[in-house]
């Protein structure tokens, strides 16, 4: 072994759920979108002045920047974005999370939290959820570094009501807290209206779920101006311009077109509330989703085998080999047509009707 | 102050060249190629699918690095690509340099080395350059937790023999040697020959300069296998998809056009040449540049002036108000007619002809 090597920092790496290359795959493994972009962001794409490329993006992403704000209610320098939500709370550990006091999360809860505080070597504590996969908000109370939770949970898809949001931001003046709304838009309420309230509280939203722009990278945190300052001062002390200008451009096309994104949102809920009626027929229980996936496990069948025997006919959905959630299956949301073919499937392995 | 703002990460922010919104402006400040990108990118962008904007990108960036590893003639396993190659740089601090050992940059180089050693908590020590700006090979020769400079350097555009960066490399077996090559193709050689030879090298480039992609933040690093390896594992720890479908796709495309690459570098190592005649008439004196820029001093009046009195004139240079540069402009090499008009403004402001 090289001296070189001794001074290489150590990392778990992240595993990010499977991107097949054979596009004949039905694809309800990483929580995407199955309908298109807005045509608002197909017309960006065709008018893209190519000419810009030559020049640096604006450092300060004005215009993707502005839309945000203006579709939310905000002023601009309550809006932060980054390279998709993970590049927005990677930026959150580093910025805020720097006391001694553990950072607290649920023990069941996006996989990355863990990863990303072990890079920074920040603290933290991993709070049970109960039996029923839900976050207790008085588990949230002790002297702490922080705090960040996804609303809706991932990969439970429960949804915590904003009082219950509200009364662990109130509880928790002292630290910065982070509401992570990467599903929120389907059915939960968002927390960014409390945002005038507590200075304390940072609501990070993502393109890649509900804006089907997973493959733009684009995420955004909104909160008090002086949390979205820190958050800038930082990010530009690692890199001015993140926000390449395609995405500045088709961005802000997307966040403008409000009636496109509602009605492929309730196409999604509307796709949900069935699948999970004929899940139920199926043999499968789940937590009720808020989200654009379900968290399914079968009376019979172990998930693994489920897993398993779908791969086999090309139906790709996310299982997780952890304490606790190792019979479950996270099944995103897809088409109808999607969903109908792995019911069919679905009912072929378990032999259930 | 609230107990929250206590544990904030204190930072330097960089300040990165002014990116004026005025259209009007002769934009010499941030060295970006006044040459469109190549007609390869502009079919990319034309053809460019926008249906699978709803899908992740591929976390490997293949079809990116594949197209940087044939062109140089590596192994894919020897590239890693990231958002301009300040994400590269970063992250490379990040991942190698964490001895207690101060890692060796000059004084007079890239400002961005100093400030990735303060947000990651990295000991430094800058050697000083000497009366004319150059490098001292043998500054680089005691013990330390890694070494890092640009060739050519910035802001002095002075460059380095390749038998002094290997002098260095052979000289520093422990510690990972990082190249940062932004500059390379306008008239130097890379140390990239050298990957065989030294396992503990790394070279960085990037699209911003010599390929006319500074809008789309795309950098690389190429190097020994381990080293690569490494700075994936910390990247995905960090942000599993950094590179967005756009930058996938005309960065790959970008990377075969050798021939208008070349015809675009020449164009500007031209203009750079006759552009140095001029000003060496006009009373200026600068380091033999083989960068896109001149780092240049006038006889008589002052840099700030010179800076200020071009800003009115709606060209736009780059001035460091710093210690041993304060006198000096780093003018970008633009087209021949930007620089006419440039020479003109000067002429007049100098009263040099």
């Amino acid at each position: 072994m090289k001296t070189w090597e001794n001074y290489i920092r150590k990392v778990e790496p992240y595993v990010p759920g499977e991107q097949p290359k054979d596009t004949g795959v039905i694809k309800l493994n990483t929580n995407e979108n199955p309908y298109p972009v807005s045509p608002e962001v197909i017309a960006a794409v065709k008018q893209f002045d190519t000419d810009r490329l030559r020049l640096y993006p604006d450092p300060e992403a004005s215009v993707l920047v502005d839309a945000i704000a203006e579709r939310y209610n905000l002023s601009s320098d309550q809006v932060f974005v980054g390279v998709g939500s993970d590049d927005v709370i990677s930026m959150c550990f580093m910025t805020f999370f720097n006391s001694d006091l553990p950072v607290f999360f649920p023990d069941i809860s996006y996989s990355f939290y863990e990863v990303w505080a072990d890079v920074y070597r920040v603290k933290y504590e991993k709070k049970p959820v109960d039996s029923q996969f839900r976050i207790n908000p008085s588990d949230y109370k002790g002297k702490n570094g922080g705090i960040i939770f996804p609303n809706p949970n991932a990969p439970t898809a429960i949804y915590m009501e904003l009082d219950s949001v509200e009364d662990i931001i109130k509880s928790n003046q002292d630290s910065v807290v982070i509401v992570d709304e990467a599903y929120i838009d389907f059915g939960g309420q968002s927390a960014v209206k409390l945002i005038e309230k507590y200075d304390n509280l940072l609501v990070v939203q993502t393109y890649s779920k509900s804006r089907s722009m997973a493959g733009m990278r684009i995420g955004y945190a909104m909160g008090n101006e002086r949390l979205i300052k820190a958050l800038n001062d930082v990010k530009f002390s690692v890199n001015s311009y993140t926000m390449n200008a395609t995405s500045l451009a088709y961005g802000a096309a997307s966040m403008k077109d409000v009636d496109y994104f509602n009605e492929t949102v309730n196409k999604i809920i509307s796709t949900r509330t069935r699948s999970e009626e004929r899940l139920r027929e199926l043999g499968f229980t789940f937590p009720e989703s808020k989200a654009n996936f379900i968290f399914a496990s079968h009376r019979s069948v172990p998930a693994s085998v489920i897993f398993e025997e779908l791969k086999k006919r090309k139906i790709y959905v996310r299982y997780f080999a952890k304490p606790r959630i190792d019979n479950y299956l996270r099944i995103t949301v897809g088409t109808d047509e999607q969903m109908d073919k792995l019911f069919e499937a679905l009912a072929e392995i378990t032999g259930d009707r």
